[in-house]
């Protein structure tokens, strides 16, 4: 049971039937033919040799089926890894050194180890720290460089620039040198390939094609393209007249090793590292998910993080370049009824058969096809409808995903991402910096006490009532000390403080000090402090100090109960028959003053 | 009205009368006579010549009594500042270099520019970020730190060193080397000074001295000391017998200027400047925040920022360096009446003058006895019950605390607040990833709604409720996916979802995204999502997007509505005579399982 904890293929293995092997089998054989033209693509938009991209999709396959919890995820080189491999390997050497291709096989085997060890140490909740609106806001600014840096090899000319605006001003710049073949050839995929992916399907269904076999054989739109410009390069000679093609790619395995170690290269590759395992770890997982719920079976993150870690580590031992699991490849294996990680190693058998039979004759395969595969899966990336909707939803987050796409495109993808990431953490600590308070009281006739901003409620002179809508910690601490002393210095006939805290779930030292001062200061004030509907485990926690001997008032266990012993005139005044409320006012404390939001219909607290 | 908000002094210089005057003026005398010792005692700690001690006393004190928001509280140069002063510009310059006093300059410019900056964008809410535990534990390491640094000058010795550990060491090698004139007059200063401290107070009391004439006198010890010590080495010669003195401190007021600036040199400060900005804001607002509820009034937190910006930044131009408020002269300030800002301008001239006609006095005076009055000054701020406190409390924040102390003792106090600051925040991001979630049922014959793992409740099999104890955020929007997708796949009974959220503040666009997710799985699986007692302002929030659209189930005021409409069986079942409930056990989901923390006697939720 333990062992299979960390090898889930012992969970499955055992059971393995001969229906189940044909499944996997047939799925198998989709994902390869999928997987090839993928591998050379984001090989070529991560700048290394198209054989990288296909060392990236044997080993790494293998070792995720015996380690990975995902049952039907298909791992790989993916379109978001191949770019921030580029901009890291990049900073080490120029694209075409045996510096830079080393780098990138560094990086595999840095984020194998970041990711095991995080898988070992079960720090997968590290990645929680990514907010989605970042990760989206990443993704989509990816997407738009991504498909800008591929648009030189749709024009075949020699364009290039680190950033958005480098790399357009340098395509218009080199816009006179396009060499026409290529573009027909590019112009034509990109046409195929945004047909194929919207009207494709619906064409086969129309002919009478079941639902997955259409989704199927529309995802393979890509092999067309490839095949139909082999075909055409070859039978008109058009690498004489400029296309770039592919060329010779070596007819071997990988071989197996680490490149030799120097600390300097390492240190410097770390960083990139963490963020390429940081971001395939999300974009996995989330695929992982997806697919598990749809039959309702789940993934384990730690051991997705040990899985994807061993692959990664697994592709820097054979030449290959960091991989995670892909959205794509991941569906078209689920839809063609992949049933165990064994589709997987059976896919990793089917590339590594086309890397040794099967190159030769992709030789005059033109790059400006391979770009337009890419083109057409990045954009389908960029997801504009998500920044509005997050506009709509929450200003903050916005913030957070206007910096991270601005940031990204102007300054490259590792600063996009970290700006992210730093000014989401910033801004959500700032939100709860400034919590909602209310000053509650009683509604006439009930037992229930509401924020006298929002419903008529009888007020008490002499004992006063803020409910806290919030944890307290240390960033909100000395926020809700200002309230209290704001109130203090407002209401000069203020004798009972009550701090009505169901919404409080944790309270950590620096707001359990500010507490202890609250009650010291108000006690030289002459004002009781008090607490009513602390929650159990709060409570639990606040009985381990000294606190609550020291606390000058009591706690009461509900708000009516309170009232009741503090003012019972007020209660009394709440139950007649025409008691005195509340006029809807300002109130001197900002803090309470700031309800933010229309009352919502009777939903309203 | 606006006007007066920015200068505080419009608001009481109006209303001063004669009686004030006197009171102010009493108080002035008094913190003046306290505040000479100590400003040459900090000047020294800095390792600064004595006259920027005394100028760091003078023009911020006028500058602070028209911007500063506290009454009374008194600024100037203090302990912790002048330690993180030595270490910022013993980065640049030796001490006693012309360089390194020009460091400490730059300093108490970029300080009082970052802290105006705040003040005028609103940004005291930076200072929170600085968590209780991890400012304590950095004042009680800077304290022990201090107290061992100045134990050279108390056995005049000349030791070094740039953590507790060298400092230590040195201490010991240079032992035999000591002076023993110096170690006669540093040790008797050291015990009259402790005995000042804990047992003056008590015996002028008992010779029938009113409360707070005896604070003032006895606070007043470290004069005595310093009157005594210029008398004893001026009267046996004993400067000539290897006892340092104080020297020829110029007998003129503080020229008026800024440094040539080096661009330079002010980036390398502007980290430095920066933390001692944040310490010494949040010390200062602390002090200022205690006084200030002693009488009903209050502080505006930037405000303070303002007048401690315009202090830090005169005492830059008038040749001095970082000051913030005091704790020990304002709480002196306080005791002997002062009733406005303009005690300090008072104790501004009063420094003034001293400066002109005093020094020539201070000739003689040792410098151990300065170290004594150091050393007694910081010993009380070395805080180890707070830190068993802590421990005792929250074992989370005690990490940061104990982070903190070590690191700044072994690697220096820049180092060390910065660990305890990213510490705090990451285990505080760390603590709300890992929400409490409890899977409730009903109270046998009530309509209350409680956790199964607390009491023993009605459970139906079709429809399970989790109660989500946290605001939902991007740090735990994916544990609580986990959550669901691990009852989804371990309760093949489940019909229903509902998630129960009277606690949930916030839900943020990746948690909203989070549950869009759940709620497509969930209807892939054939199970339906509601939520209930949803808070108002989060109802507000989540109409503007289209995920109640979306939503498989409904949305109920309160979670007995929900059971009665979903399970009307299962309510039934737990208003009969003898309802079957649960038994305590495990729950297959992990999140689900862990209580933390016993049941407390009623309080429980």
């Amino acid at each position: 049971m333990k062992l299979a904890k960390y090898f889930p293929i012992l969970d499955w293995g055992p059971k393995y039937r001969g229906e189940t092997f044909v499944n996997d089998m047939v799925a198998a054989v989709i994902v390869t033919i999928m997987l090839i033209p993928q591998s050379l693509a984001y090989a070529l938009l991560a700048g290394l040799p198209p054989e990288i991209g296909l060392y990236a999709s044997i080993l790494p396959l293998l070792v995720y089926a015996i380690f990975g919890s995902s049952r039907q995820l298909a791992v790989g080189p993916v379109a978001i890894l191949s770019l921030m491999t580029a901009a890291a390997a990049g900073k080490i050497a120029a694209q075409g050194s045996a510096e830079y291709i080393q780098a990138a096989v560094i990086l595999a085997l840095l984020s194998g180890v970041i990711l095991l060890a995080m898988g070992l140490f079960r720090m997968g909740f590290l990645a929680n720290f990514l907010s989605h609106p970042v990760v989206s806001a990443f993704i989509t600014a990816s997407g738009i460089i991504i498909a800008a840096s591929q648009m030189k090899h749709i024009l075949g000319i020699d364009a290039g620039g680190h950033n958005l605006f480098e790399i357009v001003v340098s395509l218009f710049e080199k816009l006179p040198e396009t060499n026409l073949p290529t573009l027909y050839i590019g112009g034509a995929s990109l046409i195929f390939l945004f047909w194929v992916r919207k009207q494709f399907k619906p064409l086969l269904k129309a002919i009478g094609l079941g639902d997955k076999a259409a989704t199927i054989i529309a995802r393979a739109g890509p092999v067309f393209a490839v095949v139909a410009g082999i075909l055409v390069v070859a039978g008109m000679g058009l690498d004489e007249r400029g296309v770039k093609i592919l060329g010779d790619v070596p007819q071997s395995l990988p071989a197996i090793g680490v490149p030799t170690f120097n600390a300097d290269i390492w240190m410097q590759l770390l960083g990139s590292a963490a963020l390429i395992s940081l971001i395939g770890f999300v974009e996995s997982v989330s695929v992982g998910q997806t697919l598990a719920a749809k039959n309702r079976t789940r993934i384990d993150p730690n051991q997705e993080l040990i899985g994807l870690g061993a692959a990664s580590f697994s592709a820097g031992v054979s030449s290959g370049y960091p991989v995670t699991g892909g959205l794509a490849r991941s569906a078209v294996n689920f839809d063609a009824g992949a049933e165990t990680p064994a589709a997987g190693a059976f896919t990793a058998v089917g590339i590594a058969l086309a890397t040794v039979f099967l190159t030769p004759f992709l030789f005059y395969l033109p790059q400006a096809v391979l770009a337009a595969t890419i083109i057409v899966a990045v954009l389908s990336l960029v997801d504009i409808p998500e920044v509005i909707k997050v506009w709509k939803y929450s200003k903050s987050d916005f913030a957070a995903m206007a910096a991270t796409i601005f940031v990204t495109l102007g300054f490259g993808v590792e600063l996009g991402v970290t700006t992210g990431v730093v000014l989401s953490l910033l801004l959500h600590l700032y939100n709860t910096s400034r919590p909602h308070f209310a000053l509650v009281g009683q509604l006439p006739g009930t037992h229930h006490f509401r924020n006298v901003n929002r419903h008529p409620v009888v007020l008490s002179d002499t004992v006063l009532t803020v409910r806290i809508d919030e944890s307290l910690y240390f960033a909100n601490a000395r926020f809700l000390e200002d309230t209290v002393y704001c109130m203090l210095s407002n209401r000069p006939d203020m004798k009972h403080l009550i701090l009505m805290c169901p919404a409080v779930n944790h309270i950590d030292a620096s707001a359990l000090e500010s507490l202890e001062a609250i009650n010291h200061r108000l006690k030289d004030a002459g004002v009781t402090l008090h607490l009513s509907e602390v929650k159990g485990p709060v409570m639990d926690r606040l009985q381990r100090t000294h606190f609550l001997d020291e606390l000058t008032g009591s706690v009461f266990l509900n708000q009516y109960e309170a009232m009741l012993e503090l003012d019972e005139d007020c209660v009394k005044t709440a139950f007649s028959r025409d008691p005195k409320t509340t006029e809807p006012g300002t109130d001197p404390c900002p803090s309470l003053r700031h309800a933010g939001l229309e009352p919502a219909n009777g939903r309203d607290r």
